[in-house]
């Protein structure tokens, strides 16, 4: 089996290795984005760029500008390229300690994996809970930062390919989200996700899917969710920026084997 | 001004550079030590290579083998150098996405920069309270991971360098510790220090001043500490691994101005 194709740029140039120094590996001091490109073009491109500044300014970083992060892209992934692409900014090197250089000089990293993508299958995904309950840091709350050792521990919960995903709940028991996922319920004609103001990353996919299904009059809400509202919810989805929507058949012993509004959900998100 | 002297081992061979897909980027994914050395002994060396493993051991990775430390140290810090050393271990490279690849291949970093120590000087430090608070996390709680956002953070909210250290609380209002060191107060003849089982950093110059104190008959408490307790205190100190002991003389507008027990507590620390 040939390995995936793999190319990594660092600042734009090309090369597969950072300085030991670099502040994302000594203290994960940095973001990233994880989003798919079709046919050279990355899906949701404007709103990634415009997720990965905000993250960038909530950690007092100095986010790359769109024109530095397309230049990258027409050397990586120019047309027709299909594949996973990954964007990745740390606050560089320098100052020894946890106080941050000033003036930093951020570093980035754009990474760029061949892949052919198969269309979702019609089979909705199986969950399990997982046993690590997210902490709460409102601080960091949102924040697709390289902190994720939380979701390397709740990952680490099982390798059966007969689940999917997992449930992550916080240490109140409110679900926050999946592991790589943001999560939807549907119940008495409301779409419902649950609050990230305390813990959970709130991804592009997300806030897209919530302004779609506003703008089409659908109410949208984000609130706490507990385990029995998600079991006895009508239908249950999951949203990422790689698969976009895709829907839950399965949680622990629950089933859910009809399909209600995901349908409707994906072509909204989609368009 | 010359910068200081740098020396960098990966898996024991000199570089300065780690692959760009190392999970202790792209994740935390890993673990660390920062320590002093005297001549070309690590100080504390066998209770840091055990907390190391100890912590390895609580993300689920095999550390690497004293003996391979051993002789890092012999390659980048022979004697007589004086220095500051940095253990480092990660999951290494593999897997697309948070799920550990099975089997893991650790990662190895030492680094060492040589550095002239001056003694400690006889003032007491000087610290304010750090505005962020910090999360709870049991499952993380004292390991010395790579996920330090939250140090990264509270360390930025100061650069006067008037100030020496910020004091962390938790999210209830406990006092946790300093943001590079650990704490504890003098109170009626007990040393009291704060328990770490919902986050902090449970480091190595800590549980040795608790052992070496209770070997000498001096009352020892793991508890929780609120802000008052810590004002109320008859002395309160700091501890590193670097440093070693050193008592405060300043917490915002409180001063303590004479010494109790701060000198008897470090001879204890270093004999």
């Amino acid at each position: 089996m040939i390995p995936p194709r793999r190319d990594i740029l660092v600042d734009g140039r090309p090369g597969d290795v950072l300085p030991a120094d670099d502040r994302g590996l000594l203290y994960g001091d940095g973001v990233f984005r994880t989003l798919r490109v079709d046919a050279g073009q990355p899906r949701w491109w404007d709103d990634q760029l415009a997720k990965l500044s905000r993250d960038c300014a909530s950690l007092g970083l100095i986010a790359p500008q769109p024109v530095v992060w397309r230049a990258d892209l027409r050397q990586l992934a120019p047309p027709p390229a299909d594949g996973i692409l990954k964007l990745l900014v740390t606050r560089g090197s320098g100052a020894r300690g946890y106080q941050p250089p000033d003036p930093a000089h951020t570093r980035r990293l754009m990474v760029f994996e061949a892949l052919e993508f198969s269309p979702n299958p019609p089979a909705g995904l199986r969950l399990r809970i997982c046993a690590l309950r997210l902490g709460w840091q409102p601080r960091l709350a949102g924040v697709k930062h390289l902190n994720r050792l939380e979701n390397v521990l709740a990952r680490a919960e099982w390798d059966t390919p007969e689940i999917d995903e997992g449930l992550l709940l916080d240490q109140a028991g409110n679900v926050i989200s999946g592991v790589m996922s943001n999560l939807f319920i549907w119940r008495g004609n409301r779409l419902l996700t649950p609050r990230l103001d305390r813990c959970g990353v709130a991804g592009v996919a997300r806030a897209r899917l919530m302004q779609r299904a506003r703008d089409a009059g659908i109410e949208v809400q984000e609130t706490e969710l507990d385990l029995p509202a998600v079991y006895e919810a009508d239908e249950v989805m999951l949203t990422n920026s790689v698969r976009g929507l895709r829907r839950v058949a399965r949680l622990e012993a629950k089933h859910w084997p009809n399909s209600t509004i995901s349908r409707q959900l994906t072509e909204y998100l989609d368009a």
